[in-house]
């Protein structure tokens, strides 16, 4: 094998690596136009924010109208997911009273967000490369938007 | 004038208002892209976030490669100059210690940036339609791109 | 007795004392140390902090791999356990809805943590002299590694 | 090239670029126990913090006797280099009065600290892995330290 081989596969792995390790803002931009058309078609205005896999934000839209609140709820949204590695449906089982998390809402300076919304973003080897919140319609809008952006990532953006 | 006729004066009068009255997120998210694509020609990677004209957030974008910090100071920097309808860049001749405003940058929960790279946004009447904050840059950089997104938006969007 | 026995005398009992009333960085690694070692035997990857008699924190360690959300979690844990000289596990007890202590969750600036994973170290007359908290598996995992880690402290390190 | 070469030099690649990405636990405890036994010589008690390349804490050690204070110093400065790929050195000249970034102090909620004793840590390629955040002494002193741990990780740890 050349000296050229070796430097073409490393690269190209790199670059691989490097695709799938965070999410980019282009395809965040994506992500967030498909989630806000699908939020149009259910009559909704949301807010769509998207972080990397360090929690980290990437990009936040609100849709005109959509709560002022939303910001802070979609916002969060994405950063637990990638903070817990889990779905804030799935938090929202564990972290009700009498559950074995129970007080987690309260732990980390309110950035911790325990009903649905928000789904982990993964590459194709299933390492969560971002996050996805969604706020502005009722829990199970919200959880069906961030369904609905989890899935088109996975099928469109990955 | 008929009832008809006064109904179609005030919705006009009122659409054309309501439109001015704030920035959508399709405007800015325009805006967001001409700060973008200018900040990379400069070779830079900014946060570019704009507010609308209460202050809330309309939307944020994170480039590739921005500085972790760059995202709150962009933000604020969108929220500071809609709650003081000044640039930062005024504000920071301002808050020198000695001058009048020396102070403000405690009063606001942090909230207040006092350094350059964030602009309002003005409607065609010169009322204020929200803001716009970038910050990845040194300062000159940032004021220079707040700048351009601010002619450009009286230019191309307003 | 003379001054220099005198002198001794004090000086051992005050080593002794200063020994135990707080726990040095020496002692809270070597546990950490421990409680890392077994959550990889469990395949968890936790983080594992002590604070001292005070509070304070000692150490925080992360190991590779474990949520982000856990660090404030398990600094937090070990805050908890050290100012309610309890474990978090009671303290889930006693802060359900409906029970003696719920809406403790609310009054300490999010720092007081109620589900297990936490308790207190003790020397060997009895007193606290730290706190250990545990995060990063499910709530039985994080007690099972607190409790580990607050027995290896007993028989070892006390 | 028969497939097991090709895996053997993408696995290869990619546990070298994992290598380098982020800073490991156990790299961030070797890094503090060499800025630990450094500050003794000196006579000094610090707080030695260690981020990984986005921000997020990796590990904090106090020695005995060290400022209450150094924690959330030391914390501050491992994510302040991080988060604005410079020297708290460096900063500490930008962010005084007059100067072009005065105020950056106050725009992220606390979290940036404007004085020497925190520097990044680059890989071998120059991209930032993470942060060291070192207080308890003087300025001088912490940025002393600093220096030394940003000296020692490129030495012996990169």
């Amino acid at each position: 094998m050349t000296e050229k081989e070796i430097n073409a596969i490393v690269n190209a792995v790199a670059n691989e690596i490097s695709f799938n390790s965070n999410i980019t803002l282009e395809c965040a931009n994506k992500l967030i136009d498909a989630v806000k058309q699908k939020a149009g078609e259910m009559g909704l205005a949301v807010v769509v924010a998207v972080s990397n896999a360090a929690g980290n934000p990437v990009a936040v839209q609100c849709m005109d109208g959509a709560y002022i609140a939303s910001y802070d709820i979609a916002f969060n949204k994405a950063y637990t997911v990638v903070s817990l590695k889990m779905s804030t449906k799935e938090l929202s089982k564990l972290s009700t009273p009498g559950d074995s998390l129970y007080g987690i809402q309260f732990t980390n300076n309110g950035r911790l967000v325990i009903f649905g919304g928000g789904v982990p973003l993964y590459d194709k080897f299933g390492k969560i490369v971002g996050g996805l919140g969604v706020s502005g319609g009722s829990e199970e809008q919200d959880t069906a938007l961030a369904d609905f952006g989890g899935q088109y990532y996975k099928e469109r953006l990955q």
